[in-house]
């Protein structure tokens, strides 16, 4: 953000202009305005940073990581692996089990062998360190919080999430006034739980200048985590939701003015009708910064589906002005995904994102629709195959019928009764 | 229609009113004005008949049927059963082949087994007995087209999809000024390719009137086709879609004068900018007729995926006014769909329906979610599997990493990280 501001273009601002098909300046002018984030660890390197922000194309994102019941390390580095594949943009990895050793193993192997950005949510690190030296998440303290994200950004990691709005005023004033699902963000009720404990505000909020040198001096993004995000649709913005947005207003501001990059993380499960107007609030409140949403999920009826569910808020969201999405899998709300779930995960949050880019950008982003539809309408299998956002599960459905590619050209589906060759026929016999 | 135009109420009125927690003035009124329709023949008689249009939830259909690769009669009768198993409102049977006897067994089949209203494009039926007769499809002539309508009228069908409003005009201004992918929708095709070769106008449009008498004689519904959907997002809304609801807004009002119930159908593959307008557009056009979509599809690079980008679509449209959702399979583009393909496209297009309902509707519609959340903030599991719109689904998952009932009350996600269990100790703590 300096360098923007100080006119400077970086190399990174040069690979993202071109990727995006717009004018280096663009980036520049919204870097400098903090309306775009590259997020980039200046220790690590990889060929193709991203921007994520206004007039960009919508990116996603893939969470990963272990818990203390499942907890496969070369499976989670796959699973990273799978999602860069089928299209996600960044990688967080929000591992935290079983060990602080298991979670370092998976994030080394994540930094060396993933080349997109990694996040984390470093409190996970933290309340691990506690609960094995002191017996219980909510006896961290300080050091523990901070010392964590310290030797994280040394790794390398390009972005954090951190709960820095989750205030002990949202706290109490939610422990007053129960909401039906509390909530349902672990960094946020870790901070929450450590505030009830220990009556004193959170540490990130009380020394967030700190935080933000720190950020500076290690050149990673802040992604300001929404700890109070509705965990059911009956919570959607209401009093905490909403104030901790405003509170995190404020610290989006507070972060430009240190030359820092921030994200603004927000819902959550959100009723379809009510999404336009929390990332139009969002996005008038904190000046235009990036925002990112998890789903949003537009009902809570559906667990083994909610990636579904989550692509059809996503795009919602994205219509009004969302920048980046974060995935949900088919094992949301159920158990830790698998590895098919993390690629179903990531090929809907991927549907969800071109399809607000082609609402947004017309002929910037439909050039794939194009290629598709030519082999389409000349009933072209293998090149539609080709085309698809996953080949092998096309090829596998169009082939199950026991179809050769020296067939009439049709398909199971309607065979003889092809619409299309039929008028292609009948437009040829009247030429 | 006319029962309602002339103050009465039918047994199905005071159903449907009962079903969807409204006054049955509401639904005559509806009925009245033609913006409720309640599909269901007199021949026919099965316990659940319901009501599509204004002020009512979203339903939704799914299509099954054989085609000349894949012919399975008992399999077409099964896909019906699970459909409707997994919430679909009304089956459409779109049955193509092999033989006419082939797609009267299934119809049959249905009729008497499946006690949801039944629709057909009975054109594929004349289509079929043109091939088997006179060698081609397009030697079809006007008994052949209306002899099926009132075979399967006689047997109980309840709503017929006809292409009324593909015209002369618009045959030929689409063979002038071609567009990226014709015309996908079967019957369209069929009756284009016979306009051109003939060199008259659709049947169906110069004997509508004739068409109507036998709709108010044996009291079916017409859903009116939409021949010229766009087979692409390149086509959406253009002259030939346009024109074609244009033509089909007159036919509504002409349906209305004959007391005949009739839905209007809409696209196709509609980039998700463009469904807010269509589906206003439709609804200013043919005075609130019940509006019925395929998809819409918001992006073509899915195919594997089309239940999702449909759902995404589904819900956009939902929320700008329309009635009914067709389903998508994960096959569309690709195949004939299974059994499970079409179990995929019923639960996407309910949760689609749900999360309309939901938005329009708010306590109306809420109930099942707050089933779903009092288990959830709950941790328990078994509610929650009971609540889920796919049991089976949601059970396999979660138990799948081990766990048995007796245990923490978490689950493989989060483990002892568990948000709602951190909160909720936090809170007794400090009570």
């Amino acid at each position: 953000m300096n360098q923007a501001r100080n006119g400077k273009i970086s190399k990174e601002m040069d690979i993202v202009a071109k990727n995006e098909q717009v004018d280096v300046d663009f980036i520049k002018r919204g870097i400098a305005k903090g309306r775009i984030v590259i997020p980039k660890s200046n220790v690590r390197d990889f060929e193709k940073p991203i921007g994520i922000g206004e007039g960009l194309f919508v990116k996603i994102n893939a969470n990963i990581g272990s818990s203390k019941k499942v907890c496969d390390i070369q499976g989670e580095l796959e699973k990273a692996q799978i999602a860069v594949k089928f299209g996600a943009d960044t990688i967080m990895d929000l591992s935290t089990g079983i060990t602080e050793l298991d979670i370092k193993t998976i994030r080394d192997k994540i930094l060396k062998e993933v080349k997109v950005p990694l996040g984390t949510v470093p409190i996970y690190q933290s309340a691990l360190r506690a609960l094995d030296k002191k017996g219980a998440i909510i006896h961290m303290d300080e050091d523990d919080l901070f010392n964590v994200i310290e030797e994280q950004a040394k790794e390398g990691v390009d972005f954090f999430t951190i709960h820095v709005g989750v205030t002990k005023h949202i706290v109490s004033y939610l422990k007053k006034h129960p909401r039906m699902m509390g909530i349902t963000s672990r960094g946020g009720t870790f901070l929450a739980a450590w505030i009830l404990e220990n009556e004193q505000e959170n540490p990130f909020n009380h020394k967030y200048d700190y935080l933000l040198e720190m950020a500076r001096e290690h050149d990673f993004t802040i992604s300001l985590g929404d700890g109070m995000r509705p965990g059911c649709i009956f919570d959607s913005t209401d009093y905490v939701q909403v104030h901790e947005l405003l509170e995190i207003s404020k610290l989006v501001k507070r972060a430009w003015q240190k030359d820092v990059q921030v994200i603004v993380e927000g819902p959550g499960h959100v009723p379809a009708h009510q999404i336009e107007s929390n990332i139009k609030m969002q996005k008038s409140l904190c000046d235009g910064a990036p925002f990112y949403v998890l789903g949003p999920l537009v009902t809570d009826i559906a667990p083994g589906y909610d990636d579904i569910v989550s692509a059809i808020g996503g795009v919602i969201a994205g219509m009004a002005g969302v920048d980046y999405l974060c995935y949900v899998t088919p094992s949301e709300h159920l158990s830790l995904p698998t590895k098919e779930d993390v690629k179903r995960g990531v090929i809907c949050s991927k549907i969800a994102a071109h399809a607000v880019n082609i609402a947004r950008y017309g002929s910037r982003a439909t050039q794939w629709d194009f290629k598709m539809d030519s082999a389409r309408k000349n009933l072209n299998w293998e090149e539609m195959i080709k085309y698809s956002i996953d080949p092998d599960t096309s090829r596998k459905i169009h082939y199950r019928d026991g179809h050769s590619i020296d067939d009439d050209g049709t398909c199971s589906m309607c065979g003889e009764f092809c619409a299309i060759k039929i008028l292609k026929k009948a437009i040829e016999k009247k030429k």
